[in-house]
């Protein structure tokens, strides 16, 4: 609670601010220190869960000193995505641990949580070429402390591939299905899932793929009920949004 | 579980087929009969909970033939999606009980479950032109046996109206943000929500908008975490996937 | 200023309320009662200026009961914009001063107000498809306090239209100007104009006009110094600028 | 053999025209009497198979008189395509066989011949809104002379029905496959069939459908080997290809 | 036909095993087992044809591995496309025969088969530019055991060089052609030639080709009867399509 | 001559306005008064030859009394585009010679003008579709004192259409193609004609030619020489630029 | 004023010039010495403004020269963007005052004008990676004489940050908001402020932001009035309409 | 004329091949022989003018071998378009009269021939950044024959710049007007001239301009009459179609 109206509050009790000044004090206040406190606190990831830095736009310095004052406040995990190599590397140095997947470029420091959850999470993607989404993906979500299932490589052109894992697909908690090219895969994992699905097109591809466009509007468009989409290539997103689903508790 | 399997198995056991005739047997036996089943029973809604016809491309007498066999075979809830005025006027007359939303041409015959699920969803509108598909998203996640908040024309440009609702909003299981135009609401409330969010474009607008365009990249790009995209127009989808998120159970 | 925190204070003050009970009254009042006051001070018009109300997803109804509140309440001029004929229809026999202009579908309740501001806003057109934007912008400008000089029809291919008003062009505050096509106007105006200009697209034109996106484009890309562009067709949007940049004062 | 040029080496050969005057006479001879004789006896169809004539440009008189022309001509069958109800109409009382199929707009004079070709055509679609295109293509391929199998509503978010139908989709010498939204079928078919795969995406759909463009995108970026895509809505394009895979022959 | 129904019906059969419990063993078996084989059995390619690697998207060792593996098992003609140099000079290196073109960055394992097929597969060009992709179609085709033709730099500008090959274009089995640009060749061809027509459009050109999109959108709005278009520069896919095409059997 | 310069120089020469007093009243003159006469002069029309009327927005009543004052000053011929058929009809009982050709929309006032010029205008489409485009080129260039051949239905599918009209192609001193969907035929005659070629793609066709964007893009591409195109449907701005390039004239 | 004009006056008034001689040499003098004299003295930027160059197609010398010419000529501020590192190192080597900001590329000659105008500009980002744009049309406002504040890492997933900064936007003059992705941040601010707002998308994101596509539609599309658009990135069109509005005077 | 015609006719009119063997063997001629010598002889520039090679697809080897065969034959001017640097340095070694233009990338081996033709072409540019197209379309121009006067940066922004040329733009036999961005110039040119006016949208630009199409569509949708448009950055085009229109000559 903000100490802040508590003392306006406080010298309006004890005479010594007028009602009226009380009432310019209050409504030149922050914003934050009124009615958004609920709102960080609502906001705020789950206890133990992993804290998110946007490495893309960041110098390596710059990470290294925001990891540093994390670490030391306390941090467990913190997962740094669209992470630069030269970024890992002063990372590397430091004195806490460490982890770097360079394909997806996600960085994970200190220890991934023990899994949580109502279930899994499956990451299915459609071919290898994907796989730099499929991981942004699966890291996010293990970092925010999901169980995560990997079916890489189960295209559509080889249904079979896709059938046999049929098991791993009905008992999945939530499913993120990443494709690029025609993104048909989503729609055949939606039309067998009969859990909320998360598609990702990706900018792989070539010719009319248009980086990502076919595969999006082919998601968009799908027939399968319980699928939404998120940005092209956004795995961290969809990593995301497959944690909240698959952490859902009653409300009070 | 398939008779025809167990048929075929008894055959075998009594001898009155050979294991290789029974090979060709199963080999051509149609597919859901073999493994499928199970994906029925899994992509079957929850008892209780309504069956959906979806009414573009169909003819009233179609509906009404579809709607009549369902109910006779003891189905309590069905839902209509874009039902046109002249079939609900025919399922008007049938002898089952019957409400008809015209805006949103959704139908539902039978009664409305007693809502269920973790929460409540919060439907969010930024003006009244997007109540077409508000009311689609509100109405599917009703009949589908879920208690639904609608707040509508809580727009951007008038950003103390949303905050007016906060409480609304940080209180929700699940949310749906339907905008046209610029589709900014979509981040503004995925900004001050903690629970997942589902956006839905509307072709509503004019000029540079190009039929729900603009609110399709808007959200689609949004930094808001926990946020997905459903097809513009889509309330159906929405509210079927909010569904979804708001019965979520731990997996066995 | 709000009732219900000066209620508060002084239940504070008087003892009837502890400060802890206050605080968490504070909280979850509405926010435009505590903050957002100043800000709707600062929104509305100038006195004596038009309210305006957006009467394109409004019935008829739903129009005249709007404008009859704010003609009790004692507003002068109420601007309605995309107002269709027979919602005009019923206003007309309203017991209040009412224009129509058909082509822009703009309708004023009660009398335009005196022209005030720093000069007068030029509204400019290619040609006469163009004017059902011109003279939703002009109208626009007018009710809410600007004189408003029309200069339709001075076509970018015979310049010599455009150039033999080069005196209103250069004494003008502000000017608005309206193309579809290829919208050049903008361009030359831009260029011969040594004050803001703010351009509108419109929809008017076949082929690769697209429906405005090239008039669209080509303002975007203009050269011209001291222009911006608004949505295409957006005549209300433009001259609501206008306004806004023909009203400018010292701030304290 | 055009009889003008044997004329002129007659007239060569006996003197009557000189060498020079003979390849003056040569050269401006149009060049279907001398070159494109072969192309054309190449491009007509098989004996006995359908003339086809393009109705949407056509007046229901011109189409009626082109009709009775080839069939004084002695043509067997004449496919008529995008026959508007009108000009059924007329051909209706006509006196010959006539045959008015209203979804697809297809008109079938005469008599369809008997099938022939390598095998079957199947034509698949997703559901029964892309049926008018569908019907055009296997209007289309009956009336060239091939046995169709048709396979409506195999969609694929419920994939058990596009499984049960292997046995046909396997069997079949060519496949069209139709569908409208996200296309995915023409990728799940594509990856099951082992013959030539025709893709015609539908304009059918909403939102981000963009008429048949996320269709057509879907398909053309489809990995499934042996698919090729014709124009959005082309049923009678894909009848025809269709048409001749099946009819294939070893060239001399 | 696999062994592992067969041992569960012989334990049915010998009463080792309870209808039931066989019943849920059938129902968990990987579907390829059951009824996928037949579909595998159709889609290799008939027998001494290349198998293909896909280079793109894997290391030179990854290719290199796979290749070792399909030679030790003695595949006669293995196709790897999209083959970058340095894998190609792995490759090189092996003690297996190996061709590379590196316009087209295909390689060959082995030997080209003896070409087989109804007929010669003709190729296509406008000019110089497209030959990375003609030769990608011209090489997939001969290496899946086809004849040939390659007639390159066959431009519409020049018509007369197009119809001075008119017998090899009325003469071919399948036409793949290639271009870029306006992609008006395959129109003229697709006019000229009575056989299936496969169209690529390729990505060269600049200005207003957008990648390819100008050809793309030419060759599906073709006029010309018999064609199909492949995505943007997918050479491999015509020629895959055409040796499908140029194989084509009777049924039985 | 503007007479006001006059007056001003006068006044100088006579002394009753000083040359400082002259420069001011000189530098607020109309532009036109000085300096745009001459570029006037230039835009006329050739003496003889028709005023042009844009009739798309004006209002029938309008078009009528604009082309009775042109009549009143004695113009000869007077061309209205886009005139829709009420406004023909009262065009048709004013007291001058009319002629109206309806699919065109286009109006001709008075006689057309004999021919003059360099040679004829070719005017040659694809089918029958586009011939609304084709009369507005066609009637154009009439109107404006030129020749004109019509060629109409030499599509490039049959392409012994084209060729058989040879003559009349490399005849012609100008040619201006029509054609909607893939606008090949632009290309063909391109490479054929050894003259200035316009181009002008339609909205004609389906599916992916997306109103004329197809063969826009496709006549921009063309690898033809010599050629260069006009908006969609724009059949007057092509007649235009032809009638001007057949009336080129050594400039002195 | 233009010599050329004085001469002729004096010569008509000494009669050594006839009126008529005078009108046609009048007739023929180039524009800018007639009537443009005076668009130059509007157009040209208050006493003291910075000049502007754009020094993106020009060469390092070529720069320079200009600078040193305009330097020589007294400009007391020169502002200089788009402006490469080796372009700027050449100026820093000149013997007047220089500074550059990299992220802009903006270098400024000379000093900044004291602030002056009606208040100040507020340029506003959603985050850090939109700096290269804020920095140019901040740098630009400065350099033109407005008092310039900074609001940067305001977005809209953590409203709170930008309510916290209420005062200074509703205290601005005008607002320029800069945004890539989803561009919402210009409707929250827009909703919020009473001052004219200038929007400019950046080309920042990935995926479907289309390289700035999605936040340039968003900000057309934005329902807060008051709001106008300059081009993707073009962070100096905004901070010099930002100037003009904050320099608004009173027309004579 | 073809010789081997006359060989024919020659042995037919001697007995020692039958009219049937003739025809036979006239039908299968190459058909560059029979008819379109004469098409030859109309494409073929008139004597004297260069030969034009398009550089952009050859190696510096095939371009000096080309042209080296050209010289040996006797051309006396040869065009080479898109030449690279590395190819100019191999054809600067030859021993032939070379000129190199770095910018247009634009080769002329010989002398450019005198002009020719009805008048000057004029080449307008808005700006400097435009330069490289613009000096390929006059260069093109200069080497078929044309004189050439180049109004390089008269951008609209300064409106006197482009009417300070007015006279150069009156007395112009042709115009090509050349700008990327919004290409508003086109239409201001457009509007002034009264000859033929060829605009060329160019790539320059950033942000919405989206690689020259805004400039294209601009240009397309000019309402200046007597205007048509190549293709993005197509310098070379539009020199071409000037020369051809600069060089009309009456047909006979």
């Amino acid at each position: 609670m903000s100490g802040q109206i508590e003392d306006i509050l406080q010298m309006v009790r004890d005479g010594s601010l007028s009602v009226e000044e009380a009432q310019n004090k209050l409504r030149v206040l922050p914003f934050q220190d009124i009615g958004f406190a609920k709102v960080d606190l609502h906001r705020k990831l789950r206890k133990g869960v992993a804290e998110v830095i946007y490495g893309a736009s960041k110098t390596p310095e710059q990470i290294r000193s925001i990891v540093k004052t994390m670490v030391d406040n306390g941090e467990k995990t913190i997962l740094v995505t669209r992470l630069k190599p030269e970024a890992a590397q002063l990372l590397q140095e430091g004195n806490f641990e460490f982890y770097y997947e360079p394909l997806s470029k996600m960085g994970i420091v200190g220890k991934k949580p023990e899994p949580s959850g109502l279930g899994y999470v499956l990451v299915a993607t459609a071919g290898t070429s994907d796989l730099y989404v499929a991981e942004e993906a699966a890291l996010t979500a293990e970092a925010l402390g999901n169980k995560v299932l990997r079916l890489y490589d189960v295209g559509v052109s080889g249904l079979q591939r896709t059938l046999a894992h049929l098991d791993e697909i009905v008992g999945a908690s939530v499913i993120i299905v990443i494709a690029g090219m025609e993104g048909a895969l989503a729609s055949v994992i939606g039309g067998l899932a009969s859990c909320p699905v998360i598609a990702v097109p990706t900018s792989v591809g070539y010719g009319a793929s248009f980086h990502g466009l076919s595969a999006l509007l082919s998601m968009l468009n799908s027939c399968a009920s319980g699928m939404s989409v998120v940005n092209i290539d956004n795995g961290f997103g969809a990593g995301y949004m497959a944690h909240m689903i698959n952490h859902m508790e009653a409300k009070r």
